[in-house]
């Protein structure tokens, strides 16, 4: 079984989300989070902070996990475990690397109808429900 | 990489935790919350809902999962990426298989005094920084 991550970064209210290079054989220009596949002896975690750090260079911490499932990336012989965090930009300025041509901070309903987001949805939608309830600073 | 999940499933405010019975090798007789691993071609949402199924004969909901980590199993031939949910109880009485001997329902107060659950202690200390917040009716 593999496992990836995504991210939901907030930052002052708004999420980072980021435009797929032109370059990319899979859904070239579509914007997405921050996504990766676990290394080994690494937990999840410490995998989606790794990744964030080096897809975008800035420091996060997780608030908490939102989502988990599983789907088959690429066929039968890939399946993969996913889950995804609420993240908490801490330090830094985004740097693209060539995984991405572009990058905005945005609110949660912008996200919503942005019809190449479809995927991260309903998690967006966890995160609005939870943040009705929980105080801004929170962390798990 | 395995999957394994565990599940802290609440019922009026108390919380479902097991006796492992003497007959098992790794922690015989320690108190725990259900457990289980991943199986081919399913979602850890629908593997915890199973294990659960299995476990006790209840139906329950996922209200959302809680806690992430990595651990070895039994070595390093079998590196585990688990997930924790924090569940309700829908409906039924628990009836243990040969798994378990004894069962109780209990405050997380009592789980957090608990010295044979210290694994599961900072998932119920999250879930009780959740709960002084959320609507007890919640799921995400």
């Amino acid at each position: 079984m593999y496992v990836g991550m995504g991210a939901a970064i907030e930052k002052d209210g708004k999420f980072l989300i980021l435009k797929r290079a032109d370059s990319k054989d899979f859904a070239p220009g579509a914007w997405e989070i921050i996504t990766g596949r676990l290394e080994e002896e690494e937990s999840p975690r410490e995998g989606i902070l790794r990744e964030i750090l080096e897809e975008t260079g800035i420091k996060a911490e997780i608030v908490m996990p939102i989502e988990t499932g599983f789907f088959y990336r690429g066929g039968k012989k890939f399946p993969m475990v996913f889950i995804s965090y609420w993240c908490r930009h801490l330090s830094g300025d985004v740097t693209l690397c060539w995984d991405h041509s572009m990058f905005r901070w945005v609110s949660i309903d912008q996200i919503l109808k942005e019809k190449t987001m479809e995927h991260f949805h309903s998690m967006f939608e966890k995160i609005l429900k939870l943040k009705e309830y929980l105080p801004s600073e929170i962390i798990l």
